[in-house]
């Protein structure tokens, strides 16, 4: 049944990247103001005429506005593909689909790298420290731009997922429903020490220069190790040991430095292939982004102490990084506040990267929850 | 009980490192030779007339010589004090026990650093890869030398786990049992993973220099870095939790790429403590000897199809870094060969790190192991 959702279904088609300029500023809860913003995004479907079928994408840490189709001449699709198309979970023939960029990203959407109208240079580290909170502040102004008072849902994974929780605890009014998806209320230190090792492993290099190195070498061999890292988390043992067990890149060790093993050789492949497309300091910035955020206990009912948005929690089971644990405290939380929830555990062994990849059962449970808000 | 066995026990007294210079070189299994080589060691207890005292405790990856007792005016007693000493587990009163730093490392045996002869500078990548073969070949030499056929045990946590598990595949006869402790046949490719990003880590701080940093500025940044992943794979995701929850530093939350978490700080804290104590290049080499090892199946008997060593293994059940499953291997592998082997997994919350800080029921396990075999 889950299968034919995704074998019956079509593509998103070909997608441009549009950007929202917010003239304005932002007040972030630094106490510090951010503006003017441009925030980078992507729709697919069309808005129907009461603006009731809107859906925010919310991307993962290193995720992008590009969730679905392609790109003029390109032939890979977008991250979340496998859900977002014609009859897939998010039906672009029914739903408005919209994913921006967040703030203090790289992917063009306002950060680090971006001009900091002060200067005429670009922000580095004196680009403020931005919160899940600010993500989701800057997200409304774009929501608010394209004239859709409430979204029939925000949905993510990982970090996206935390930004849904964020859009729920914040305007409950103007989301119907919300997916977070291998998430949490809150970093756990295993969590935070992860990212700081990330992060130590960026400011480590020496290109890195206290966050001032555009129009020179980027610190690349800082980056590259800190998304080793990473992928090690993304990824659970017994995936790591289906797609490499101990097997030798070539016939024999190396006795030598080299990479001997396949897993060594994949692990270097992806640290070399993040920094032509991610920018260090939006690295610092989202880890940090991501280790501040809280909303467990009274913090998620702190400012509307009724929530009417419905829940559909998914967890993975294989997931070590966001373990089904965190997922259950969310669900737990909102059943103590009566807030309608759902939770669904899916057995996987792909790790904290099943929300990317195990689409056919995730498919499924969203197709029919978002059927069921109609 | 195991209690009273840590209350009632004395201290293991002062201790001084010895060194025994092995003329002759060794032929290892990259096919290269190492010599002349000096080996680091400890001892504590009195050699028995019929030299049938002696155990050998083999250190972890980061370890040396030092597992007990205290070096004169110091305050801080060896890595497994809690073990060794009159009436601890491995009593000092009836046991002569041994322990060397590893070839390979930089606390006194030759390693990376040591003076290469052909050149009368530091080896630096100039040394050849050492495996846990060879590790245990250079011990051998030690025992040789110090005129003991055949020894009670050999006994060690992690790393020191695979040393013993080498020293009964290689001499079986020379060993009369072994005690490896959270320790594997192999390492899976998670441990490869986490050992490979730590040695990318060293690598990437250009003060590395290929290797080429003595008596110039070490590669601390980058060995820092390598430090904080491994502590993180030390603890249990429980234990972090109730060491440092997500409990801030100073009162506020810095908004900055300051530490912020307590968890942040010790990490740093962890890390920068360790560059002064370790070798970089040694800990590319070490971790390249622990990824090599890989005693599985038929690997275990290929040398000798009878063994009879007898086997002790322990296990904690919070550690995610050799997990139970691993040394359950072991057991199943020697079951199957009808060797005598001993299995007891130890409730813990400290993760790996266990051997290290649950001693009183590993000292309970231990004593009564040793005591069976006299």
């Amino acid at each position: 049944m889950a299968k034919k959702v995704k074998a019956n279904a079509g593509n998103a088609g070909i997608v441009k990247v549009k950007t929202f300029e917010f003239e304005g500023s932002l007040q972030l809860e630094s106490g510090k103001s951010l503006g003017p913003i441009t925030i980078a995004y992507e729709t697919w479907g069309t808005l129907n005429h009461d603006r009731s079928n809107a859906v925010l994408i919310a991307h993962a840490f290193s995720g992008d506005s590009h969730a679905a189709g392609f790109y003029e001449g390109e032939t890979v699709p977008g991250w979340w593909d496998d859900l977002i198309g014609p009859e897939k979970a998010f039906d672009t023939d029914k739903y408005f689909i919209i994913c921006p960029n967040v703030i203090g990203g790289c992917r063009g959407s306002t950060g680090p790298a971006s001009i900091n109208p002060a200067t005429g240079k670009p922000y580095a580290t004196a680009f403020p420290i931005v919160t899940i909170g600010d993500m989701v502040l800057a997200q409304k102004k774009l929501i608010d731009h394209l004239g859709i008072k409430k979204l029939l849902s925000v949905a993510g994974g990982s970090m996206g997922g935390m930004l849904a929780l964020e859009w729920a605890a914040q305007y409950p009014d103007s989301v119907a429903s919300v997916i977070p998806i291998a998430a949490a209320l809150k970093h756990s230190p295993q969590q935070i020490a992860f990212d700081e090792v990330g992060r130590q492993a960026v400011m480590a290099d020496p290109n890195w220069n206290g966050g001032n190195y555009y129009g020179g070498s980027a610190p690349e061999k800082g980056l590259a190790v800190a998304r080793m890292i990473g992928h090690i988390t993304y990824m659970s043992k017994s995936s790591m040991e289906e797609k490499f067990s101990r097997r030798l890149k070539n016939d024999d060790l190396s006795f030598s430095f080299n990479a001997d093993f396949e897993v060594e050789r994949y692990l270097r492949y992806r640290g070399e292939n993040f920094v032509g497309r991610f920018d260090a300091n939006s690295y610092l910035y989202i880890t940090k982004a991501m280790d501040y955020f809280d909303l467990s206990g009274e913090k998620f009912f702190g400012r509307n102490k009724t929530i009417n948005t419905k829940f559909l929690v998914i967890a993975f089971t294989s997931d070590w990084l966001y373990p089904v644990e965190q997922s259950k405290e969310i669900v737990k939380l909102m059943k103590s506040r009566h807030v309608d929830v759902s939770f669904c555990e899916i057995q996987s062994e792909y790790g904290h990267d099943s929300f990317l990849v195990e689409t056919d059962e995730e498919s499924h449970l969203i197709k029919h929850f978002l059927k069921g808000l109609a």
